[in-house]
């Protein structure tokens, strides 16, 4: 894998541009949205945007700054930090209405004026920079989030709203998939700190052995997930894992997230441009982890382990992050990460040696190391240059409203 | 019981003025919040203000005007009536963003324009200016719930926000609670349709039967609440219904809603003003039925019934009803009602004759007639002109962000 | 109506002739039991048959003796009495395996040689004995319940067990159904003192004031209600009280409760002697007050109120009551009481001047009236001499384990 | 590691003696029982003893002999073979009182006589022999839930029942803890066809990479415990995993399963012997995975993963494994695996080549492995021979019916 080396200390300016850069894309994103958009939780897993635009501020004065000057901010942008003390419960994210969107926005406006006094100002040590770049990083992630959730929100609203106009999407032909092999032996996994900023639970690199096998040049797609369905994928328990059926008999699954069966027999799916007919050779989007895995059993293979995973991404291109122009996955490509997060088979577990980070910051990971799925690459939604191949990003099996696919990984090739 | 009689049918002009006038308090109460002030539910038997603001236009448009031009209002806006179609799901009310409120203030005034018109123009049959005077009735009592709900809303924001400023309370002597006698025999109950405007649950008026008792002549003020809770009223199972304490169990309750008790053992309420201490010589409020029969228990009396409320409240002035600038019960008074709905013992029933309105509107009161109880009078969140002494308000027993309290009735006094 | 007088204070001889019978028939209707079958539970609202057992025979121990032996039977067997102290859990009854069900006829063959001892020896004072009256009734009232609980034990057993063998049953000719005037005026409602045993909640005797109207002279059976089937009654709203119609929806009703739907497109029941089919001129049965509401609803008249069906009653027979050898309701019959409970359009709730038995025994009905409807009559599992004209029993609008029906009532017949 | 070699073809005379030791010791553990104590279900992860019985009974009937005779069986007694169609709904199985647990015995012996005249009369293909030895320890397996279940149910009656009694335990000197170290580099993990049974999800053998580290010889103690609780370990956010604080903080954990806080203030546990002081010496038993994790990071270690501890399980003796008449853990040993399951950090994941077994069997263990955490060893409730070094029981998270405690493991030992 090809990586930049660079100290772990991030350069200032770099940092500060960084930090505008970060700040701005906030704003550009949120731009379109009314008040009344940013106020809403619709559903305990998801935050309103304004609580994402609040929480994101608060991050940077409380962990780089060091002191939260309105103390009511502390408790209600306080996301799950024990260290710091009592918070807003978190299903009534949605409940905050004071501080007004308006005072949000200049909350925003004055942490920017005080982070950037501090830099200018040399006042912020080492560990003081390593926290805002990871603040940086914090936001990007929040950004993702930030449209997940509000896709989620829009689709409950039944007049199917437009968050952005695009023009109709177009049907591609799918290239075939091929099969990378991964030898079987020794490998490295995870990242130096000499590589850049990286998160705590991607560290430190460590041995793994991986088994022969190959993955898949490209992700499955929403042609290939129709023939799923048409052959009774979402009726037959045998493809499932038990807690998955379980999930698919309670929720009603019978497709993915967001797709509605219409009148004409076909299918539509919510985007952040309204309701609009999948796309055959679009990577498939918004499954759960039993989903990916039911559709890996049926096509007779598996899903990737993440080691696998990391050992062929170093021969891919990122692509296919987010443009705020569509935030959508575009058509599948081999050889490529992006589009979509992938699900992979491994748990999320602790690197052999892990450490989490100092001080409060060491809730950010690993305090979240059970019961939750590893998926890796990037999404439509990711911001550019917030990824890695190292990049572990985690989620309950049952989750949807991530942007979510899969891409398939088998035994040896013969 | 002193009665204005007049038709059954209200004079347009008459009709033409009260819409106005109840279309602007409406606008006026919500004048102080924000767009996202307007938007979250913060529990299932709440509602969004904008919801509000939307419902009752729409009400006007299906019952009076008879076409809603936009057919994701009919979805959107319509509460529970059946006979109209699917709707929103009620625990989702709060994800509505679109139509912005900035559109529903659009939405109120286009249709405040068709029916102006409509009115002027004479095109309402009497059906139809009879359902108009419901709807303003109806948007009435659609204020007092906006009021409710906000409440309940803010209440939820720990750094308890203000919707109005005003000045403090004064505390006053408590006058000496009398009985007022209710002589056995035959009574009338209920309302005549010559009266004026009504709902059918206020009708028929027919004959019930009173046993010799007799019922307060003032409210129970929150000191002698504190009495209550003094002698361990929160804690002692006996003097609870069944039900009753399975709630107190399950809730924690330990006083009134929204009481908290400080760190000097004092106890402070949440109002629409903010965090304010309890006043002894107001009423107490936001108490559930359950709460209602424990006090009355331990008071050695018992709750009045429907009837024998009605019977006596003909001699009571009604007052201390919806002040925009105040919005929360004075202190209470002899032989007045109003400050706070009152409990009663009665389960909402139908009366002897019970006819549901014709239509759809027959959906309107008729098919709550279970498992709830009815409460008489008005309080500091009803319109003024909303309440009658007939009027039938009736929520489920546990319910505690009703601005309700309660007057004692006993047997004979001897 | 015609009642016997006697004094509130019951024959010893008597009494002990009835403490014989009572406690007789509950060994009779559990002999034909498993200690297997008597151990789980079913729901929370339901009882395993030990508990039964036990808790009827610790009613005695505790309120006529005074003593109880055994601490951990207090602690297990004590149902609701708040005034006695901590309880096992009720949801947590079924865990109770030990003692014994052979323990358990040992403590009942204890404690009945300690009351007739008790009794024999004059040892037992005015109100001792009228709580010994109060346990027979109390016992009768749980042989009903057992007998409810274990149908609806073994109605989850998907063999389809049988209680006890049974011939076939009868269709007949169902009679026309009469209808019986209720005059206008004032009645009496309620139980004196000087008639002999009743419970608190029939007491006083008072005045109620009657509407004119007129209830039928039989129940709706099983034909009728196929009928209310046919005609969509499970699918149309506007039949359905609003907390009905989410019931429906919820669980899903479309027939009463233990009715299946066979492969040929008739229906069966579960009963005590096992799955059969339904018989039509069977009054109607295990249907909620919903279903009775909605049924009076779309046969375009009404549910009685229980002051109507008392004054109606006085004429009736009572019939159809517990015939161990059939435990199911035969085909109705005019002017008759009996086979199924009868829901009334009345809540629960307290008589003008109620007051609650002294004591412990005060928790014996008072702390539940709330939330529930009455109803009257007795069923084909109410033991014969527990039941009266003034008798009210009670459950919640949802319940379908009653063995319970309805019979209509209508306005003025002109 | 020491193993046996031989074929994957058990020896039929081997299996006819593993087929009725088997089977002879799951009625030695139900001889102590009534009736009434196999009938409940204390959880819905719980089953009543009585289908143990009858559920491994029709394993047999149903994967070697091939025909169920009784359909009802089937229905009953199917655990989760989606393949093999509906069956009893799982919160369900303490409903089934009939068939008797007399009719199940009766059940249990006709199939062993059909079983052992199929083994002596030659009527078992290599398949049906294979199903047959993992029937038996399928059955094994059952004896343990069997008591782990029984032991729980028990545990909810406040009478403290004993199912076995037995002597006070011996407080001892705990040996000082040593640490094994774990040599980096490339291990074998899992089982080999050739070394006799095993479960498919312990196969196939494969290599893994271990990092240098350690594992203590012994497991951690009460008395170790004792101190976590002291230093605040069940109110400190800090230790704990996400989920694990929530569940503390949900479920008001502040001790290990079944111990209770005497009015002393020393510690008592249930146990299968009715409750009883903690003793000091023995491991700590009945912790979630949650816990086991806060304590390591309270230890400044961690759990061992499951690879690690296979790598170093080689040396160690089986021990303390099902003794009839003790059921309850002992004393820690040194080098020594039995007495608890321990919980590892790894999630229960499908090796890597991992094959289910063929046809219905297929769902045995593959199905499950998504949400669960490895525990490896063996415990007092496993009966001898059940266990193998290689294999991998498994439980959710949350689990503390579980006879499962805990072994730290550690980085480098320098």
């Amino acid at each position: 894998m090809t990586v930049t080396v660079r100290p772990r200390q991030a350069d200032p300016q770099e940092l500060a541009d960084l930090y505008t850069t970060t700040r701005a894309l906030t704003d550009r994103l949120v731009s379109r949205l009314s008040p009344e958009d940013q106020v809403p939780q619709s559903m305990t897993s998801a935050s309103p945007v304004a609580w994402h635009r609040a929480h994101t501020t608060w991050f940077f004065e409380e962990m780089v700054l060091g002191r939260v000057e309105n103390p009511g901010h502390r408790f209600l942008f306080n996301s799950y930090y024990e260290a710091i003390g009592d918070r807003q419960p978190r299903p009534q994210r949605g409940m905050i209405t004071r501080p007004s969107v308006a005072e949000i926005a200049g909350y925003r406006a004055d942490v920017d004026k005080r982070v950037t006094a501090a830099l200018e100002g040399g006042d912020l040590d080492g560990r003081a920079l390593e926290l805002l770049e990871m603040g940086c990083h914090h936001e990007q992630q929040h950004q993702e989030l930030l449209l997940m959730d509000f896709k989620h929100l829009l689709s409950l609203n039944p007049t199917d709203p437009v968050y952005l106009e695009r023009p109709a999407d177009t049907l591609v032909d799918v290239p075939e998939c091929g099969w990378v092999p991964v030898a079987e032996g020794v490998a490295e996994l995870g990242a130096e700190d000499s590589w850049g900023f990286s998160y705590d639970n991607e560290r430190p690199r460590h041995r793994t052995y991986l088994p022969e096998g190959a993955i898949a040049d490209r992700q499955v797609t929403v042609g290939e997930w129709k023939e799923f369905m048409a052959d009774g994928g979402y009726r037959r328990p045998e493809l499932w894992l038990s807690d998955g059926w379980a999930s698919v008999k309670q929720n009603g699954w019978e497709a993915p997230g967001y797709w509605r069966r219409e009148e004409d027999s076909t299918w539509t799916t919510f985007t952040l441009s309204g309701r609009r007919p999948v796309v055959d050779s679009e990577p498939v989007v918004h499954i759960s982890f039993y989903e990916a895995h039911a559709f890996a059993t049926w096509a007779g293979h598996r899903l990737p382990t993440e080691a696998e995973w990391e050992s062929v991404a170093g021969d891919w291109d990122f692509g296919d992050e987010l443009d705020p122009q569509r935030c959508h996955p575009g058509n599948v490509r081999r050889n490529s990460i992006g589009g979509v997060w992938e699900w992979t088979q491994s748990a999320y577990l602790p690197y052999p040696g892990f450490q989490p980070e100092e001080g409060v910051a060491s809730e950010y990971n690993g305090k979240f190391m059970s019961d939750q799925y590893v998926l890796r690459g990037a999404s439509a939604l990711t911001p550019a240059g917030h990824s890695r191949k190292t990049y572990r990003n985690f989620f309950p099996a049952e989750s949807r409203w991530v942007c979510a696919g899969l891409r398939l990984a088998t035994g040896p090739i013969r």
